[in-house]
């Protein structure tokens, strides 16, 4: 049985998501980041990084969004959310998700989670870099705006790539992003939140957090 | 014909290790960072994300280390570099390459290009963040340095994420982070850099700089 570690509405939706597409046997535990349980022993003994997501598989426990997705895409390779059988097409598919990861995702995190680069006692610091988190983040998307191949990232297919995409998207207004330069992203976004997984998703992390 | 953009020891280099530990057929271009070469417009026809590493195939460019690093494991599937047969060890070298990309590497880059994070005239800001690198990057690394599974980073065999691990450590004492709480890492590095393929990728990134 897999079992997912996530927060409400926060990059763990992504395998949330993934999770609810394949029709995956999987039970889910909420983490709460406001009273910092993520920090608690007994979560950094299941995931000692302290952050969401992680997934508990019957093999161990695997962390890092990119990781999981893929893993869960060969997990239920009939599924076909990512294309598993040509390297070259998978790799487009990693380097997109890379993207995602380690630029979109820490724009963004610049906003809320300052205190992981800059001293959090530095008010100063901590305004500097949230006053250029819109820039940044627009630019990252801007990125993406310019290349979708399709109606999905992938192109004709919905693969692990569009669930993370909609997850970082989903806070892009409440960061002051220019969403108007973005409609690509946003029509995107839109037509992953009306995926029926998506909605179940979102309504179990939803209910957990009531 | 595979050929790689680069700039001299940069977090190019581990592509160019793996491509030298794979015996492929290469050639490879540098790009001068000091004269900001990668934002040059021919160089962001090839990569949009004026960034290296790039890898040209013959089906396309190809960026971001993760994806680089799979790709060219499973272009040369012979060579074992990453266990492509093993879905969930896979998955562990997935989880790790995104660590180094998205935390070690993220926190690195707050030294010398923080103005991707804050404005750059903000001389106290771009300050802030580099006080905080010695403690973020040294926090990374020992994460790693807790879960080292044997000589190299899998266990018993080198795979990809032996140079890429070894690459982000390269410039770790000139971070001013404390290396004498990081033995492992500090070893696996020399390690790494006494591999023949290592001393061919950085002398020909040096040769090409000099």
């Amino acid at each position: 049985m897999l079992h997912l570690y996530y927060a409400p509405r926060c990059c763990a939706l992504a395998s949330h998501i993934v999770l609810e597409e394949l029709g995956a046997a999987y039970t889910a535990t909420r983490i709460d980041l406001a009273t910092n349980e993520q920090r608690s022993p007994a979560y950094l003994a299941i995931n000692p990084k302290g952050r969401v997501p992680a997934l508990r598989t019957p093999r161990g426990v695997l962390t890092e969004t990119p990781a999981i997705l893929v893993y869960l895409a060969q997990l239920f390779p009939q599924a076909r959310l990512a294309p598993l059988d040509d390297p070259w097409a998978f790799a487009q598919l990693q380097s997109f998700n890379a993207y995602l990861c380690a630029t979109v995702h820490v724009a963004e995190a610049h906003w809320q989670r300052g205190n992981r680069w800059v001293d959090p006692d530095d008010a100063q610091a901590i305004a500097a870099l949230k006053k250029k988190v819109p820039q940044s983040v627009f630019d990252a998307f801007k990125l993406v705006e310019r290349n979708f191949a399709g109606e999905w990232v992938m192109g004709d297919a919905f693969t692990i790539c569009d669930p993370y995409l909609f997850t970082l998207a989903q806070w892009i207004e409440f960061y002051g992003v220019n969403v108007a330069g973005l409609p690509r992203v946003i029509a995107h976004r839109g037509r992953v939140a009306a995926r029926a997984a998506t909605q179940r998703a979102i309504a179990l992390e939803t209910a957990s957090a009531a």
